[in-house]
C-alpha cells in the first residue's frame, strides 16, 4: 500500500464545511439582493491583472502574489506579467477605463469576489478572502449624496443578516489634510498616517511619532491630537473642530461634506454612525470621505468594512476625471469571526427537504416517481440510493439533517406517509399537495 | 499631464459588461437551484492548493499557474509551494480526505468556481473559466444509480436555461479497456487514448497510430475501430458489441453498467443521450462511466460538459476506498459561445426597476421618501442623484434600460405618477400599492 498522508489545511486559505458554506452562500445572496434593490449592477473581473495595473497605485507590492506558468518556456517572456488582485478597487478602475464607452455614468456596481494577499496569516487576516464592494463612479463630478448612501446600504445589508451591532466611523481626509496645512505642517500625508494609528499606538505614541522623525512642532502635534480625538454621533463635530481655531479652505469643504454625510446617516439607529476624525485609512488613493466599521463587541478585532472617496483612480488610463466613492465589506473576516464567536451556527448538512426512502427493490420505480413529482413541485428532494434497511435510510436523513422522510406506498393501493424527523410524528400525506411548514422552505 | 494608456484585455481572461454579467449571474442562480433541488450541498475550496496536491494526479503539470510572493524573502522557502487549481475534482478529493470525519456519505456536493490553466488561449478555451461541478462520493462502494442521475440533473439544469440542444455522449471505460484486454492488446490505456481521438483524427489516423508506435496488430486495430464507431440512443449498443465476439469480465461489467445508465436516461427526450463507445476522456482518473456533452449545432466546438466515475481519487490521502462520480459544466465556455452566437442577448444595464426623479432641490426629501418606500416594498429603486433637468433624468433611465420612471408629487397634495419607458404611457400611481407588471420583476 502506498503512503497515506492526510492533507492539512493551508494556513490563511479558509474553507468551510457544507453546513457553514450554505449559510455563507445565503449571506452572499442576501447582500446581492440588498445591493440590487439600490440599483447596483454586478460585475466580475478576472482574478488576475497585469502587474503594471496592480503596481500603479499605492505601496502594496509586497503583498502581491505573482503568477508563473509551471512549465514556462522562452515564449512566455514576452507575456505580460500577471498577478492576483489584492482588492476590487484597482480592478474596477481598470475595468471602467477599459469599458468606458459601454458604461452609463454614474456607474454603480457591486462585486463580490475573492482577493489575495501574501501576508503572514493571523486571526481575522487571511491570504485569500471574500470582499463585497459597492462603488459609484461619475464623470468629472459625483454628488456627495453617494458618500452618504453607501454606508446606509451596507448597514441595511448587514442588519438583514442580523449584524446590527456594526459601528460606522466616518471622516473626511480634507479635514485632516486641510487642518494640517492650516496649522503649517510641512508634509501632511505622513502626519495623517500617524494620526490614523491613534487606536493602536495611543496618544503618547502619536505625539512621539509626530514630533520625532517628522519634525512637527509640539504645539502643532497637540492640536493634531486634539483633532484626532474629536468624534460625534451627529454634526456636533463641526463646532468642535472650529473651536480649535484653524482656518483652511480644504478643511471647510471637508467639514461641510462630512456634515452632509452625517446628516443623512441619522436614518440609522442613533450611535450606529460616528463622525470620527481619527480615521484616515491606509490606502493613499482616498481624497475625501473615508469609512471604517467595527464591531464594538470585539475591541481588538479591527475593521470589517472600509472605503472612501477617490478622485482620480482612473488617472493614467483615461483623459478624464472619474471620481468615485466605494465601500467594502470584508466578508470572510466578518463571517469567520461570527462563526468563531458562536453567532453563526451550523444548520443541516445539505439543502434537502425530503428524503424519499426505497422500501425494497420492487418499489424503486414508485419511489423514484414520488421523488421526481415532489421535486417538480419545487421541493428539494433526494431519493435514497439503494433499497436497504429502513433504519439505515432514516439514519442517513438524521445525520444529514434532512427534516422530512417520505415513505412511498409499500404496496399498490397503500398510502404515502411522511415523517417529521424533528417531532417524530408520522402520517399519511398526498405527494400532489403536501408542503413542509414554512420554516423549512429554503 | 501623465501618459494615458487605455488598458487592454488580457487574452484568455474573459470579463463581461454588467448587462451580460447579470445574465451569467441568473444562470448560476438557476443551476444552483437545480443542484439543490436534487439535494447537493455547496462547497467552495480555495483557489489555491499545494503543488503536491495538484501534481499527485494525471499529467497536467504544464498547464498549472504557480504562485510566488512578489517580495518573497528567505523565510518563504520553507512555505509549501502553492498553485492555482486547474479543475474542481482534485480539490474535492483533497477536501473529502481532509474533512472525512465531518462529512456524511454518500457525500453530494456542487461547486461553482473559477479554475485556471496556463494554456494558449483560443476560441472557447480560456485561461480563467467558471466550472459548475456536481459529484457524489461514497465509502467503499457507490451505486451505479448515481452515474445515471448526474447527467439527468445537468440536462435539466441546462434545459431550464433554454439549452435543450445538448447532446450527451456516454460510455464506460471498462468496455474499452476490457475489450482491448479481451483482444489481447498488451497496453490498453494508450490504445484507448488513441481511440478517444477518433473525432479529431478520423479512422485512418486512429488505425495508423494503433498499428504504428503502439504495435497493435492490424486485425486488433480494426476491431477496436469497430468498437469505437458503435453508438445507440438506447441499450442497442450491447448487442452490437457482443457481435464483435470479444469476451472479457470487465467488458461484461462495463456493458451492464452502461446499459443501466442508458436505461435511466430514457427519461430524457429521445436522442438527447447517446451511448457512444468512442468517448474515453483524457484524464486518467476515470475508471468506469464517462460523459461528454456537445452542442451539435456547433460541430467543431467540442465538449461543454464532461465527467465520469473514478474509483480511487482519494488514494494516497486516506486508507479507504472512496469511489466517486462527477460531471462538470464548462460554464464560461458554453456561456461565451451562446453569447457569440446571439443566443444570449444583453438586457438592461442594471437591476433597477424604478428610477425616482428629483424634480427640484425643494423636493429631495419627498423624492427620497418615495424611493425608500418603494424599496421597502421589495422593488429595486434608484433615486436620481441630483435635482436636474427632467430630460436628463429620463435619458439616464433610458440609457440604463430602467423600465419605469417615478414622478413624486411636484408640490404638496399633487399625485404621484409613473411612466412606462417602453410604451411611453404615464399616469397616477400609489407608491403604497403600485407593482410593475410581472415581466419586469427580478
Amino acid at each position: 500500500m502506498s503512503q497515506i498522508t492526510r492533507p492539512r489545511p493551508i494556513s490563511g486559505f479558509p474553507e468551510w464545511l457544507p453546513e457553514i458554506r450554505m449559510i455563507e452562500q445565503q449571506w452572499l445572496e442576501s447582500l446581492r439582493a440588498t445591493f440590487e434593490s439600490w440599483g447596483f449592477a454586478p460585475i466580475e473581473t478576472p482574478a488576475v491583472e497585469t502587474l503594471d495595473t496592480l503596481l500603479a497605485k499605492g505601496e502594496t507590492d509586497k503583498e502581491i502574489y505573482a503568477l508563473r506558468r509551471l512549465q514556462a518556456d522562452a515564449e512566455d517572456a514576452s507575456d505580460a506579467k500577471l498577478a492576483l488582485h489584492y482588492d476590487l478597487t484597482v480592478p474596477l478602475a481598470r475595468y471602467v477605463a477599459q469599458h468606458f464607452n459601454d458604461l452609463v455614468f454614474p456607474f454603480k456596481r457591486y462585486q463580490m469576489q475573492k482577493v489575495w494577499r501574501g501576508e503572514r496569516p493571523q486571526e481575522g487576516r487571511f491570504r485569500e478572502f471574500l470582499q463585497c464592494d459597492i462603488d459609484v463612479i461619475g464623470v468629472d463630478s459625483l454628488p456627495i449624496a453617494f458618500d452618504a448612501e453607501l454606508p446606509l446600504i451596507v448597514a441595511e445589508g448587514l442588519a438583514r443578516l442580523g449584524v446590527t451591532d456594526l459601528r460606522l466611523h466616518v471622516s473626511n481626509r480634507k479635514i485632516l489634510s486641510g487642518f494640517a496645512c492650516g496649522l503649517g505642517v510641512a508634509d501632511p500625508i505622513p502626519a495623517i498616517r500617524i494620526l490614523d494609528k491613534l487606536d493602536k499606538i495611543g496618544a503618547e505614541g502619536v505625539r512621539a511619532a509626530l514630533t520625532g522623525a517628522l519634525g512637527v512642532a509640539a504645539d502643532q502635534a497637540e492640536r493634531l491630537l486634539a483633532l484626532g480625538t474629536i468624534s460625534s454621533a451627529d454634526t456636533g463635530f463641526v463646532a468642535q473642530v472650529e473651536a480649535l481655531g484653524v482656518r483652511d479652505d480644504a478643511l471647510s469643504q471637508g467639514l461641510e461634506e462630512l456634515a452632509t454625510v452625517m446628516q443623512r446617516l441619522t436614518a440609522l439607529p442613533h450611535g450606529q454612525a460616528l463622525a470620527d476624525l481619527s480615521i484616515a485609512r491606509g490606502f493613499d488613493y482616498y481624497t475625501g470621505t473615508v469609512y471604517e466599521a467595527r464591531l464594538p463587541a470585539y475591541p481588538g478585532f479591527g475593521s470589517v468594512v472600509s472605503g472612501g472617496r477617490y478622485d482620480d483612480l482612473a488617472s493614467g488610463y483615461i483623459n478624464k476625471s472619474l471620481p468615485g466613492v466605494g465601500i467594502s465589506i470584508g466578508l470572510s473576516r466578518l463571517f469567520a469571526k461570527l462563526v468563531a464567536e458562536g453567532r453563526i451556527t451550523a444548520g443541516p448538512k445539505c439543502p434537502t427537504q425530503v428524503l424519499v426512502v426505497v422500501p425494497n427493490d420492487d418499489r424503486v420505480a414508485v419511489a423514484r416517481e414520488t421523488a421526481d413529482g415532489l421535486r417538480r413541485r419545487g421541493l428539494a428532494v433526494e431519493l435514497f440510493h439503494a433499497a436497504s434497511k429502513l433504519k439505515r435510510q432514516l439514519a442517513y436523513a438524521e445525520r444529514k439533517g434532512i427534516p422530512y422522510v417520505w415513505f412511498p406506498p409499500f404496496e399498490d393501493g397503500a398510502d404515502h406517509e411522511v415523517k417529521d424527523m424533528t417531532s417524530g410524528a408520522q402520517g399519511p400525506a398526498d405527494p400532489a399537495t403536501w408542503q413542509p411548514p414554512a420554516a423549512t422552505t429554503p
